[in-house]
């Protein structure tokens, strides 16, 4: 048997499938694993209360629970789902949109193997375009979607140093250059895997210039406002005709039911709805019917803002904490957690790479994600990409602590035989 | 806003998608609409009674339910799930399969969408491969799922009599040529559009052909056996390494969970379960939990030959006995109904185009899909192409028999005006 290309592109020597087949066989073991690779978000009981109510009105409602199951949603998803969140989106923040500007997906990875491929790879004209990552590092998903291979150029972050052990990206405009080449600008605020919020002007002046330039700027918003709302400054958020916006239900705890969501202008949600119609008939419906009463309700955000945002930003303040306790004394910058369910870590002239410190974690059943993966389109070279590791804070106490104190025994250790 | 070549192809003329927009606008009517075009299963209660339970015991059983909706399953689908299935199907039919040659997908849409481009299009040595259709007409939806294009290459079907009113295709093995443009082999038995299921002689045939040409089989048994069984004659079921056999949740009452599954040799699941994760993460959850213990006591099976097949069958011999009492004086043939949940209507010499007939009925308000759309790769001009249509029976009785009336008034009239 022979795989087409596009077989071999996909199943082949994709980092991310090498990381996932490693991940799964760092956890096929009887020893216990301090597991902070994964985005797993917590199981909140509280939340969980929620969801655990919402099936069970589900159930009681007449015929819900057997329309949930047994019929195919529209190709762009629930209209009910659609018309509610609309309403929502419109009251909470003066959007103009209804529900033909909400589409959805089986998840917010599928609404960016959609997007990316539909503004990067080939044109019709005989151009090519990438996509600009204006602030990596970026997201790891991202970066083998692209159906015809590499689709990314991306542009080196300023770095501020806020504190003896705190840093942040901040988009370099002055080298950020907008081309022919570029079918759109794309990033993730909260970042993931930083934990940055872009701030207001930085998003404003990355929307200006889309949309001097005639294309989308795409924003993921998984972890961001109005829900989940793991965000722990004052970001606005901000949508309009050329901005793309991408929400999801799986950091609010639902992340086995994929439900993506897009917000977009029609023509765009036309063309999500004819993939979701041609990849998968329909969206599955299990999440939208879920969530429907806490959007109407707009429940939803009061969850996300009473119950979501102090359990994760606890959580954070707790974990960066114990990183000052355990390596107070070694050359490590974390990125302000400003949102979503990391903590980024820069090891400042790491005599190893983050691959083989990776390695070495692995051996002592630490589980991370080195930073290399993170950087899709940044050509040049730059140390500080094998410098940086991604570890994730929504697990218990234990882990989190105990794999703290793990990192930093080993690149102490590191750093000593330097 | 510009797409790429991606989006062109895919947002562009696809048929299936002018036909689905087709469809929403024809039921945007407050008018009654006998809706015989899409393939919606019908909502059994004695089997929605059970899907009911199953989620009710999981919310009873101890954190079921927050598992489900709180964890991302792996890649390749829950492993329990993928267990249990091999188990059933080892016990059924012998087969030698564990776990590894199990996946679980978005739907069977997301399957055809992955494996028909894992083994069509541009080949890394240059070379171009195609899709073996030895059995046209074949299900609309595998038409536009080629990322490169049009995939197939169909081969035309002998035509037998069996009754005044009842014929039946057959793959005609005289014709039928595999060469080295020829990826895989793909049937759906039973066979959407026609209902028509392969015998186990010709599946023999094409299995030894494809093991010949090494390429793979790719069987779709959306609505076979041993679930959801809507299949009405001994066909047996068959599994070997380079078969892969597609099933689905879906027939059985479950469209909206979208869970397809994929039994292959493990080197065709990794790929799967890469294109999984590359395209969303992992497949969503929620079939695969609501099932699971129908799986594991095979009450599944039970369900599906005591109260599903029944059912079906009934229905295609009311729907079937409802033409022959309302055009019985026409030239109209129904290709035998052995299987699936839909009726194959030829309309022998028809005057003008299924399309133009399509046309005629919406006007009336009945929902049908021309046949034209289910011959991709068949290039030869052949009038039978426009002289079919597909209903679906498995609507209201009401429905289905006024429907059928109608389409008997608008043909005569065809008929009696040429």
């Amino acid at each position: 048997m022979q795989f087409s290309r596009f077989g071999e592109r996909y199943t082949g020597e994709a980092g991310i499938l090498q990381l996932m087949d490693d991940l799964g066989d760092a956890l096929a073991t009887d020893e216990r694993v301090y597991m902070m690779g994964g985005g797993n978000p917590s199981h909140i009981p509280e939340v969980q209360a929620y969801f655990r109510q919402c099936m069970e009105r589900l159930l009681q409602a007449d015929g819900a629970f057997e329309r949930m199951i047994g019929n195919y949603s529209p190709p762009a998803g629930d209209k009910a789902f659609r018309a509610a969140l609309a309403h929502l989106l419109r009251q909470e923040f003066g959007w103009p949109i209804g529900p033909d500007n909400v589409a959805l997906t089986n998840g917010s990875q599928t609404s960016f193997f959609y997007l990316l491929n539909l503004f990067a790879g080939p044109f019709a004209d005989g151009t090519r375009r990438r996509i600009l990552l204006p602030l990596p590092p970026e997201y790891i998903g991202y970066a083998d979607v692209g159906i015809d291979g590499d689709i990314f150029i991306a542009n080196k972050p300023d770095i501020t140093f806020l504190d003896r052990h705190i840093f942040k990206y901040r988009v370099d405009f002055s080298t950020l250059t907008v081309d022919d080449q570029v079918g759109a600008i794309c990033v993730s605020r909260p970042t993931n895997p930083t934990g940055n919020v872009l701030s207001d002007e930085e998003i404003l002046r990355l929307s200006d210039l889309a949309r001097a330039y005639d294309v989308p700027l795409i924003i993921d918003n998984a972890y961001g406002t109005p829900f989940p709302h793991i965000i722990f400054t004052d970001a606005r958020p901000i949508w309009d005709e050329h901005i793309i916006l991408c929400m999801s239900l799986s950091k609010l705890g639902l992340p086995g039911l994929r439900t993506g969501i897009i917000i977009a202008n029609e023509e765009v949600i036309r063309a999500v709805a004819a993939l979701n119609a041609i990849m998968s008939l329909a969206p599955t419906t299990a999440g939208a019917a879920l969530t429907y009463d806490l959007i109407v309700s707009g429940e939803i955000i009061r969850i996300s803002q009473k119950i979501i945002r102090p359990y994760y930003r606890h959580k954070a303040e707790q974990a960066i904490a114990w990183l000052h306790e355990a390596m107070d004394d070694l050359p490590f910058y974390v990125h302000a957690a400003e949102g979503a369910i990391f903590l980024w870590i820069w090891f400042k002239d790491l005599p190893i790479t983050a691959a083989e410190l990776y390695r070495r974690l692995k051996e002592r059943r630490v589980i991370v994600v080195p930073g290399h993966y993170f950087f899709p389109g940044l050509a040049e070279p730059w140390p500080h990409k094998d410098q940086c590791i991604r570890m994730t804070y929504s697990q218990d106490e234990e882990t989190v602590r105990e794999g703290i104190r793990i990192i930093a025994e080993v690149v102490r250790r590191v750093y000593d035989a330097a």
